[in-house]
């Protein structure tokens, strides 16, 4: 069952500069970064707002780290903007599984590593009303800052 | 303040089909509809959680009732997808004019009608890294349901 938006993926040029951006214009400090080899990006956490669910809700400002990346891919068609959007569930295995049952195309077979140690899928845009849309479930987070 | 993810404006070819796909993969129910005819846009509020200031964040479903909308151009060039993303403030107007000081181009003179008889304000894209990003000031909320 999802339970909250988790995050909203932004696709960006230049992480530092976005980052700045978003310090300097609404006053959000980063909350985590992290490279992900596998994703071929650079991101930064930056966290809003808690939700009733337990869990919250972030920015992840992506920067991709290579051009055939999904992320590199797709800035080369669209430039910098919403790249995707994302539902936290306590159990993004079952969700995903029930969610392919219905006929919408999940883009993994079993959910990867995402931010945080979180564990993720994707499905398929085209199947979801031209939204690129995350599952996913976190595991226990902690700030760099803590 | 900016202290919530409010909603995710997702524009829309025919709510009623969209509505239903959220219904059907997720569960999300409508919280609430109406007609902006300033905006030019036919929309559904899906609540997904509610957030640590006393709000909610909302998936907010648009489809346009004018071709020359706002909503309506972008989708003539982007098809079906995340239209803008909204911050929550409990001061849109305090919020904006801060933020119109630090050279982001804010498109209302004075903050206008939004959904559930909210307050909003909208920042330039182009001034927020490809991001049409929405200031909201919500008034009490009840549900159609309600």
């Amino acid at each position: 069952m999802l339970t909250r938006i988790d995050h909203i993926g932004i696709a960006c040029h230049d992480l530092d500069a976005t980052v700045e951006f978003y310090r300097a214009t609404y006053g959000f400090e980063v909350f985590h970064t992290e490279v992900n080899e596998e994703q071929g990006v650079r991101e930064a956490m930056l966290k809003i707002n808690d939700t009733s669910d337990g869990g919250s809700s972030y920015l992840q400002l992506l920067q991709p780290i290579r051009e055939d990346s999904a992320v590199g891919k797709w800035m080369a068609k669209n430039g910098e903007g919403v790249h995707h959007i994302a539902f936290g569930t306590a159990d993004v295995d079952a969700d995903s599984e029930a969610i392919r049952d219905k006929g919408v195309r999940v883009l993994y077979e079993e959910p990867r590593r995402g931010s945080m140690g979180s564990r993720i899928t994707f499905l398929h845009p085209k199947d979801c009303h031209g939204v690129l849309t995350e599952l996913v479930t976190s595991a226990p987070v902690e700030s760099d800052e803590h």
